[in-house]
């Protein structure tokens, strides 16, 4: 008889485990009320405003390495991986709830350092600070942040509305945070660093949030669907064709990449597009486009923000397939970067 | 030359922490805007209506005892913690968001029972979980809740509002959730525990959030300052003080004590006047009443709840001192409970 195999929580995964559970919990919201399922939840606020709601749990060790990071780095990108959620259905972020988990034999300069990072992202963007929680822990640094904000009910941008036929686009070069993390994991003194190279650290310890580009795309009606780009858009386009119902070709040539990302492939061998396509926490915004009015859009958006909107795809109809091209070829995203399709 | 000490954690403290950091973040808030400092932040909602928003952060090893607590008791009692928050501002609560670090082989049947603890008490209170994070964790269980909730901003009592002469009062029985995790602490089997011992330890697991409590109660004029009991009498009482400029004196022979706990106390040595004043957990409410208006107050809450409304204490001018009597001597707190004032 075979022992019958008790179901793990790495059996589910992340998203299985989203599934298993929020059933229960979505099938009974009043209407008006969006609840798990996109970047924030989101709530009626007054008249045509809604209320927006995103909160992010990063624990040492699996987020973030404590021993590693800053803390001002730290405190600003706490900060700024929720304000892109916020960014990324296209609200203004106003308040923010920061709770925090503080392991014993932490200096207080050390938080001094924490609160000064948080501080000069919090001022930027016009968000204050109204409470949380602090505690001790045994073990690493826990922070969980809070971020409420507001949209004109018109005005949002959810990950469900990506039609067949749509233009995908980015707000910004792919890989860099990955690239920087890599780096980073090379343990490369910081004097050492050469100029591409501090670029790409940069970029992955203080991501900038995109939310006057997410405010800007929200009001544009031609853009259908939107999210940021957390885990890398392999695994975040997938979040929109579920949500959506639909599947999404990507053309590898096509993505968006720092000449710091390319001279640093180059120098270390790392397969370019993999780190494009599949690196995550570029905290930039992924979206959708109704395809005759993508061209305008992008015009209308370098006018504003004097950078390219970069077409890498399109939306299809073959529901949960993703597909990725490289020349008119179809390739696959394999455990060494991009394949020839097998 | 003596050697500089570094300033850590543990010599701030928690209050001390808070109160570092967060000046720098009250002083800049809009009108009608109340941050840091009280059990719920308030934001303006719609006209007279408030938003309340509350978060907590709990943590295996110092919040709760991953392998002692079961799995549906840590999700009831997860949202309870943050329920008694709303309570104590005299909210409606509305939304939740759970976000929880889940460690390496977890079983789905332990998440299941967790998330049915949590559904037994939202569904009871009316609360959608509308979100969250889902991560995994290096070491023990972390769980962040955050409630949004609603009231009628002259129905909000705060914890700075308590005037000397007020009649202090408390919601409930005060020390049974201390007596029950010091018997969780003893390693008695389940089926070893005597009636009053499994009361205490029901109280110690599944605290009742006191919300139709503080609906009521804030609803009532002469009712002023309102917090809950989350960490003892005797430690948010100094919470009320500080807000509210003033100092408190508490009458031992009238805390509420439940004969469970005065059995288990006479039982195993505890010194009961010490428990029931420095005990936290219990949940029910701490506020203060205008002193003519208390006996109708009590009567109409006897009429409301058919549970009487226990004056402990008198708020006094005399800011930040904390002074307990017992049958007209001053007493004081010491390590081993209450001693004669030294």
């Amino acid at each position: 008889m075979k022992n019958k195999k008790r179901l793990k929580i790495e059996d589910l995964g992340e998203f299985g485990f989203i599934s298993r559970f929020s059933s229960g919990f979505t099938r009974m919201l009043p209407p008006g009320v969006l609840g798990i399922g996109d970047d924030c939840a989101v709530l009626p606020w007054k008249g045509q405003k809604k209320l927006l709601v995103t909160t992010d749990l990063l624990i040492d060790g699996v987020h973030f390495l404590g021993g590693r990071i800053s803390p001002l780095n730290l405190g600003y990108k706490s900060l700024a991986v929720n304000l892109s959620d916020m960014a990324a259905m296209g609200g203004r972020p106003g308040w923010a709830f920061l709770s925090i988990a503080i392991p014993p034999g932490t200096e207080i300069s050390w938080l001094d350092e924490f609160f000064r990072g948080w501080r000069q992202l919090a001022r930027r963007t016009g968000v204050h600070l109204l409470g949380g929680d602090t505690t001790g822990s045994r073990n690493g640094l826990v922070i969980n942040v809070v971020i409420l904000g507001e949209a004109d009910g018109r005005h949002i941008r959810y990950r469900s509305s990506a039609r067949p036929g749509d233009i995908v686009a980015v707000t910004g070069n792919l890989g860099d945070s990955e690239g920087g993390l890599r780096l980073i994991l090379k343990n490369i003194p910081d004097n050492k660093l050469k100029p591409e190279e501090r670029y790409l650290v940069k970029r992955h310890y203080r991501p900038r949030p995109h939310l006057e580009e997410g405010q800007f795309l929200a009001g544009q009606p031609e853009v259908r669907a939107m999210m940021d780009v957390s885990d890398g858009i392999d695994s975040d386009l997938r979040r929109i064709m579920e949500r959506s119902d639909c599947g999404v070709r990507i053309f590898l040539e096509q993505l968006p990449v720092s000449s710091a990302l390319k001279k640093c492939s180059q120098k270390y061998g790392w397969n370019l597009e993999e780190v494009a396509a599949a690196g995550g926490e570029d905290y930039c915004l992924l979206l959708t486009v109704a395809p005759e009015k993508f061209a305008g859009l992008a015009e209308k958006y370098f006018r504003r923000f004097k950078r390219p909107l970069p077409a890498i795809g399109q939306v299809t109809a073959e529901p949960g397939v993703l597909r990725y091209f490289k020349n008119q070829v179809q390739v696959s995203l394999g455990k060494s970067g991009f394949d020839h399709f097998r």
